[in-house]
């Protein structure tokens, strides 16, 4: 588990679309972003308070996130002068590289020396069990997809904000690195080994009160042939309750695989369906979150009134128009 | 891949079972096996000749393959002496042990020494790709299963043996283990990152003649919550033109999940069959194989022939009545 609050260093992202990790954060978790940390250049601006690393410590900020993604795949020497100073500051380091903080022998000598952690959040920190498949006390919502990235993890946020705006119980479970360091915790599902990618959902999701909602982080799609297998993981390991079927209208054709055409809403629907009633025979789809940031707010309107229409249960946008709709869905179970 | 022959390795192994890996390379790769090394105490016997490592050598074995359960899960000294003697007279060694012979020192540093290999068939030994969905020549069957262990690897290996023996183009895909130790090659699937499961199958099946058929052998279920995104990524991966439904009828339970009774033949067959569609839309069910070790040879075949019937496709035992109606099927694709 990652320690919060943080500080999010936007380094000298080229543009704000490179600090897609600190935005989550900011977006999705405000009361862990004490502040940003931006170098010459930075064109990225969360509009947060400009600290140096003393200021945010003296804030009370106890992780440096980067986040920001870096260039070439490498940490540039200019980065390495800031992160390691900041480990002498007293912060731990938190990033989601493809490069990995472990893998740079400074920081793991000064993280050593200064007695801070570094969290990689690509690589699993855990030893996860095998699933055992008892069934959990609580409730679990998962979101499944037509493809990979049509906001599988915006619509479990919305959900979870909405959620605890009506002063439920719930909390979003991140099964991805973005996630991950939105909320400090989660499991990096793509790096788990395939033995126990069943058991790590289920060991981010263990029992719990009654009345609690894990909403779950999914990834990827029963339709998606690259990541199925993920997907099958987190329909078995999360026992869920409650689906969400996620799409994005505008795709030609499944992401990665120009010879796939995405499959229908109702083929996701039916195929997730089944295979969740394996894990927990009172499974549910409660509605349908569409992604229309392609879309004109006419058409999206449209879209989300037809699929409603067609398949009979609440749709929205839940970034665009809400989640209230999905929320009063679930709430009814 | 693992050089080929072999000599056998029983060490003192306490009965017949715990040789389990060397009966199945007797059984299916005999050519492999040129010899077997027993030690002081040795209660199995595969009826092969017994071999120093000297003799062996001078026989063309290559590689001393443990095929042997350890007791405890350590490499017991006794053993160790035998391996480091092997290592010296130019063996590789192999092993699909949980404790992995490049974490013991004293044999890396030998085999370092004497420039051999050391194959840990457990861990993966290839850096697998992503998978890319695109169509491959050749043929692709897989056996998929109602549960874990009902004979899915058995099933693979009686097709390879009967397809053969007809003259066909075919080759057994071990994705175990023992099918590993057994044929040499093939991928640990259970030890593989998430992100590249489906990937390995693609890279263990790739494009072939027309007219060769791909056997891979199948793992967990779709029905098994603890492993089901293993068997997934085997669907996707290895885009099957023909399913073989496994099944071992006296289970009282699903594998290790006492809560989860087993599903019948017709879901296995719909579900595994509506999910290999995404990646082949040509994929069809061929038949069942069912595995009657535990039933008498009269309860045996009117429990096949009740399959024959109910479900209107071929079944057999493949390992105790041939394969024969299996292959037929597979044939006329």
């Amino acid at each position: 588990m990652i320690q919060t609050p943080y500080l999010l260093f936007l380094g000298d992202a080229p543009d704000q679309l490179a600090a897609k990790v600190a935005q989550g954060i900011k977006d999705w978790r405000p009361e862990f972003a004490v502040g940003q940390f931006r170098m010459e250049g930075c064109k990225a601006d969360m509009g947060l308070t400009d600290m140096t690393l003393e200021q945010a410590k003296a804030a009370g900020a106890k992780t440096l996130v980067i986040g920001v993604a870096n260039r070439g795949g490498v940490i540039s020497p200019a980065w390495k002068k800031v992160l390691v100073a900041a480990l002498e500051e007293g912060f731990d380091l938190a990033s989601g590289l493809h490069n990995l903080l472990k893998d740079e022998a400074d920081l793991v000598a000064v993280a050593q020396a200064c007695g801070r952690e570094l969290h990689d959040v690509r690589v699993p920190e855990v030893d996860y069990p095998i699933a055992n498949g008892v069934k959990r006390t609580g409730k679990r919502v998962l979101a499944v997809g037509t493809d990979c990235s049509v906001g599988k993890m915006y619509t479990a946020l919305c959900l979870e904000k909405e959620m605890r705006a009506r002063g439920m119980n719930a909390d979003f479970r991140a099964t991805g690195q973005t996630g991950i360091l939105i909320t400090g915790d989660g499991v990096p599902l793509d790096a788990v080994i395939a033995d126990f990618m069943a058991g790590s959902i289920e060991y981010i999701t263990p029992d719990n009160d009654a009345d609690h909602w894990d909403i779950i982080e999914g990834q990827g799609s029963l339709f998606h042939v690259s990541y199925s297998g993920v997907t099958m993981a987190l329909i078995h390991g999360g026992q869920p309750d409650a689906l969400i079927v996620c799409h994005e209208p505008t795709r030609a054709h499944m992401r990665g695989l120009p010879g796939y055409s995405l499959p229908s809403l109702e083929a996701v629907r039916d195929m997730a369906l089944s295979l969740a009633k394996v894990a927990n025979p009172g499974a549910q789809v409660v509605g349908y979150a569409i992604n229309t940031q392609h879309m004109s707010e006419d058409d999206a309107l449209a879209y989300v009134a037809k699929v409603e229409a067609d398949l009979g249960l609440p749709a929205t946008d839940p970034f665009r128009f809400g989640a209230g709709k999905l929320v009063d869905a679930l709430a009814a179970i």
